[in-house]
């Protein structure tokens, strides 16, 4: 199943901030519903909070009560700038929404029901390629990863950070369906423990072996020789190859090159944001201080203490040995390899389109 | 108060696996029960395991049935290995359990009762030095870290890790006490949360300025230029300056160097291990999953999880810009300066013990 998907005129999601303890369906009918979903993290992972901004996109559409194409594009315009107020820090949301945009503003459609509809095929094809992308971006990973690997993956990047299949843990899964022999140092992720609840949760139903480790076990498991790649996805890839994902990657992929493992990121070119030179721009958003002082609603840290929680960090491109995208794993100078895989994207993205289009008949 | 001390013929302590939630003494009538509350870690903290040790010889001094000198040093000797048994990598246990057993062993006494008054004032003296040493090596790091400074600790090692002040800690208190600013950056400490649940807890009740943070938030922090030091305890030094310390260690010492931070590892001579040459021969201690599955008994990864859970890891000595002693601070090569601050500690608490037998008129 899809971790976002539309069903019955509603956005509906896979809420994981009960996993694994409790597996639940929400959904949401407003914009504002989908944009506090992923603002409280129902849905998280830069490619599944694309998808479900993207669906918010076609409801804004559906509720609009405009009666003309200029009245509902401004409307779209509000509800993406609601969307994109959600979270600063992984661009897959802003691009989804001006993917959204655009396809309405690039047509010449005036018709409310046909604008509509051009909305809701954009956002089920933006769902449905994600797949087709991750699937990619998993076996062009999948050829770097020797046979009988030690892996250590960061947070979760699996079917639940994006509509199915995943980015980082695409990767893992992919080296499994292909046979080769592959073990993951699943960190726990904290504050919000996404590998303890959600990587760990993957791999067990995949039954691909693995043990669960507290972050900071990391950097002796390295030290060890017990470690043979680092893998984590972006929540944003400046030009330069720098990326800001989930905090704790800067400390990870460090350390790694210490102790000379290779370091791949993987993430799809909508992750890739050329619009910014270097990761000291993206913004890195800082989160509530409960994320840390409890666990659920039990404290764990003395009641009023300061709290500083950023979400996220940067790690500089020099750590990286990679960038798995779905055109292909970029390498250094990744000024220039990052900018040919955009474009390349960009390219089969509008080619799909066109076929889409073509199939419709249109 | 102390953290470990006697009383009406038991060792008590404060049980800090409660802590901050609830404040309770536990108190320990046999040398079995000692050993249980270090497994167990009512009491953790290098130092504060040696004191609590050398407490538990003396409760195996006034429990033995002996009747002669050779009989009671036997009972002696098993209660020494009962406890050394109980935690493999804080050296502090080995060398206060020895301690006690070469005081009486390097006596003459033969008398069951004055044996056993030797025993509890060599214990009592082993925990007022440890304070004493605290403070000194308190003033001595103090010296090291500039006013104004923002400095990441890991774990505990304050008065609860000792029996009172604390080494890294210690620190701190003394630079506040100088009337130094200073600002804490306390990491979290998973899996067992020593620093959110008792660093935090002792720098509120001391009003030093600090801020909680996940482990994985430090390597942010020292990319964004917000960190001037990096202080930490030991469980155990080798020889040549290599450092056995609480998981994660190793990481920050490694992105702190990368980022041209100092890194200071405060531990007392106690802690050194002239025996071993590098940190390789440590043992590191594996603790049970439930650590890191489960926070008290709320279970936060899916039943049945593979855990790998090493307590320590060790950072080699070329990650260390100095080791505070009580003695002074060591710089590399440490080959030669620890051996120097050793040999000066075992002098100075050799003029001690002979200083409090002139006290005592003997």
């Amino acid at each position: 199943m899809h971790t976002v998907y539309w069903e019955d005129g509603k956005v509906k999601m896979i809420d994981q901030r009960l996993l694994p303890a409790e597996f639940t369906i929400a959904e949401f009918d407003s914009v504002e519903g989908v944009a506090r979903s992923i603002r409280e993290m129902y849905v998280r992972g830069a490619p599944a909070i694309g998808a479900a901004a993207a669906y918010a996109m076609a409801l804004a559409g559906f509720h609009s009560q405009a009666t003309d194409r200029e009245s509902l594009l401004a409307d779209l315009r509000a509800a993406k700038a609601t969307l994109d107020a959600a979270r600063p820090t992984a661009v897959n949301l802003a691009w989804a929404t001006a993917r959204l945009l655009e396809v309405i503003e690039q047509s010449a459609l005036t018709d409310m029901d046909a604008i509509r509809t051009a909305l809701l095929a954009e956002a089920e094809a933006l769902a449905n390629e994600d797949v087709e992308i991750n699937r990619r971006m998993g076996y062009h990973g999948a050829a770097v990863i020797p046979d009988g690997a030690n892996v250590i993956h960061h947070c979760n990047t699996g079917g639940l950070a994006t509509v199915d299949f995943g980015t980082a843990l695409g990767v893992i899964f992919a080296c499994h369906e292909q046979g080769k022999k592959i073990h993951v140092w699943v960190d726990e992720t904290r504050p919000r423990l996404q590998g303890a609840r959600l990587t760990a949760w993957e791999l067990m139903q995949a039954k691909i072996p693995m043990h669960l480790i507290a972050d900071n076990a990391a950097g002796y498991l390295m030290y060890s020789g017990k470690v043979d790649a680092v893998l984590f996805g972006a929540d944003r890839v400046a030009a330069n190859g720098d990326v800001a994902n989930k905090i704790g990657t800067y400390k990870l992929a460090v350390v790694a090159q210490e102790n000379g493992i290779p370091v791949y990121c993987v993430a799809p070119t909508s992750t890739v944001d050329l619009s910014l030179e270097s990761g000291d721009q993206i913004p890195i958003e800082e989160r509530g201080p409960e994320e840390v002082t409890q666990i659920g609603d039990r404290p764990i840290a003395p009641e009023g203490v300061p709290v500083y929680n950023p979400a996220f960090d940067i790690t500089p491109h020099r750590y990286l040995t990679g960038i798995v995208t779905e055109e292909g794993v970029c390498y250094p100078p990744f000024t220039q390899s990052l900018r040919d895989a955009v474009t390349l994207g960009q390219t089969h993205m509008e080619e799909r389109r066109q076929a889409r289009h073509i199939g419709e008949g249109a």
